[in-house]
């Protein structure tokens, strides 16, 4: 078993990454003070209940926990106000109280969800992340937790930090292929922000992550959290450094916008971002391989790196632009400026982006 | 003009109480930092629109901010998840930013309301709070900002600390008399708690206070904040202190359940129970002047000192132990010691509590 400190103060948190961890749950618990004299809201999705909530139940159950559970339907749309509604009468109903935590066990969307019902529960309660999908070790450190609006993405949330993260690789062998996929690319996102000798492992051990072996992926997720944890550990509020995680997100985002939530996945979309941002890195004065190195990496992981011709440059564009990262008028982006290092840059003229977007069409496909 | 800082670190901010306050808006918004380069939303009630908005609204604009407003229904209701969705919306169409700043002008209503906007508006922006009532004082210092759910009071909330508070003692003289009672309850309730000194000045000032007198007015606002801000300075998140208070509270907030939202204004129901807690400090020992004093300045300020007989004792008992205030089932009371002195006693009996409630029925009507 890993294990990760991420180091925020009085915030801060460990990462537990490992097979069978679940198994421990309530000593890990009981480790990191979850009281078992208030009751427990476990928030999860019809795919991930029907293989481990059960396990998960009992094994609190059997650790002394008083727990309820909540399933919410899989994907994007129950990120909502109307759900976190539903799961505060769930932990009213369950007399959840100051001292009570929530336990997210699911990938990105449960982790958003869940973690804003305990941010904002009586003003903050405590919230234990298991995350189970490869994507997730990426929202699971942080504590950005946030629900949608009808008119944007994440727009109602707050930071709020777990107490702890208990990552078990036995449940990301269920995952499907094309999940898998596309959480190696936030994966590899990290290497490519931070550490190019991780970018060199990962460039080397891809067949071994998407066939899901388990030293691979331990090492894999290991070097994601510690790169996010990092990062996050010096701007926990997204100030200033914070920004370089949103490495290939600006273009990301505006395709996953325009094609309609759901077309492309989020790793599958931000893996053409990131081509993108290394061509417009290389544009810039970084050396050649950040464009080749990072489209090889990606395209080993099985992640498009071409972005198909049938979506509009104009309505691309045009979805960036409300993009909340650009502050007042500016336009930011995250340049790569050498395989495991990028700059904020604050002055990229919106032309060049519209040219990048354009090229990303021409690419070839890979393999 | 009098300030006041509220110390909490890189969270601290001033409070600034006077008359006519409100034309130095856009000098005082400057001076602490709120961008001219980002829209500003200004969140008022209907009310409160009427008197004053258009002047806040042109004070700003003049100052030159850009600024949209929202006008919502005034009373508890607007504390909703729908109207927190409906400003979200207003501040995505006027462009708030990160760097804009989110200004409640009104009551507690329109504080708590609009300060949960800003806490989760993209996860949190910047938020100012003119306070439009007496009673507001209190909400106004220490960031606790919520909306409500159908099954219980403020249970959707966050600690989001405004960047200042800006008190026009003109706005209080449009206030409706019962208003007026009403939030001089809470500044008692800060002198009882804290400040022996402060509950003499309010025996011998009760009358200029019900009469509006703004040299009384502003000196009570100013000590009321002081006292506040100092219980909060020490305690931000309520792990401890903060508790001190609720004072009256238990017993109150059980009174508005029972007698149903909108019967007993907040300060009414909370002088009932200040009554009540009197009564139990010195049954607990407190001299006898904690009853009699207690009781005399809430008189004077022309607050009820009986609770009416048609309210249930099981009925108000059983509204009180939902009180979220119970953690782990056991019975926390704040009590009186002596005038200026409370502690918080968490091994009150729940029969002694019945026996409070019914003798407040007994008591004698005030003058």
């Amino acid at each position: 078993m890993r294990e990760l400190m991420v180091n925020l103060g009085e915030r801060s948190y460990p990462i537990y990454i490992g097979e069978g961890i679940l198994n421990d749950i309530a000593s890990l618990f009981d480790k990191h003070g979850i009281s078992r004299k208030s009751p427990l809201l476990v928030v999860t999705d019809d795919h991930v209940a029907q293989h481990y909530l059960n396990g998960v139940m009992s094994s609190l159950q059997n650790g002394g926990y008083t727990a309820a559970s909540a399933v919410v339907p899989s994907g994007e749309s129950s990120k909502s106000l109307a759900m976190l509604e539903s799961l505060t009468a769930k932990a009213l109903e369950a007399g959840l109280d100051r001292k009570s935590a929530i336990v997210a066990l699911g990938g990105g969307v449960v982790g958003d969800l869940a973690g804003f019902v305990a941010a904002s529960y009586m003003r903050g309660i405590r919230f234990v992340q298991i995350p189970t999908t490869i994507l997730a070790h990426d929202s699971s450190v942080g504590g950005k937790v946030a629900v949608n609006h009808p008119l944007a993405k994440n727009i109602i949330g707050a930071f709020h930090q777990p107490e702890l993260v208990l990552y078990d690789l036995s449940t990301l062998q269920s995952l499907p292929a094309r999940d898998v996929r596309s959480g190696l690319a936030e994966v590899v996102k990290h290497g490519l922000i931070w550490d190019a000798e991780f970018v060199t492992w990962c460039d080397n051990n891809a067949e071994k992550l998407l066939a899901l072996d388990a030293e691979a992926l331990g090492y894999a997720l290991y070097k994601g959290c510690s790169v996010k944890a990092a990062v996050v550990s010096q701007d926990e509020r997204e100030n200033g450094l914070r920004a370089i995680l949103n490495l290939g997100h600006t273009i990301g985002h505006a395709l996953e916008a325009v094609a309609g939530y759901g077309e492309f996945q989020h790793g599958e979309a931000i893996a053409i971002g990131m081509i993108g941002s290394a061509k417009l890195g290389v544009r810039l004065g970084a050396p050649e391989d950040v464009y080749t190195v990072t489209r090889r990496v990606l395209g080993k992981c099985g992640l498009p790196v071409r972005l198909p011709e049938q979506y509009d440059t104009d309505a691309i564009m045009k979805a960036m632009m409300h993009d909340k990262k650009f502050g007042e008028g500016t336009v930011t982006f995250i340049v790569p400026t050498a395989i495991g290092k990028v700059e904020i840059n604050k002055q990229i003229d919106v032309t060049m982006i519209r040219d990048i977007v354009n090229e990303l069409k021409q690419e070839a496909d890979w393999a």
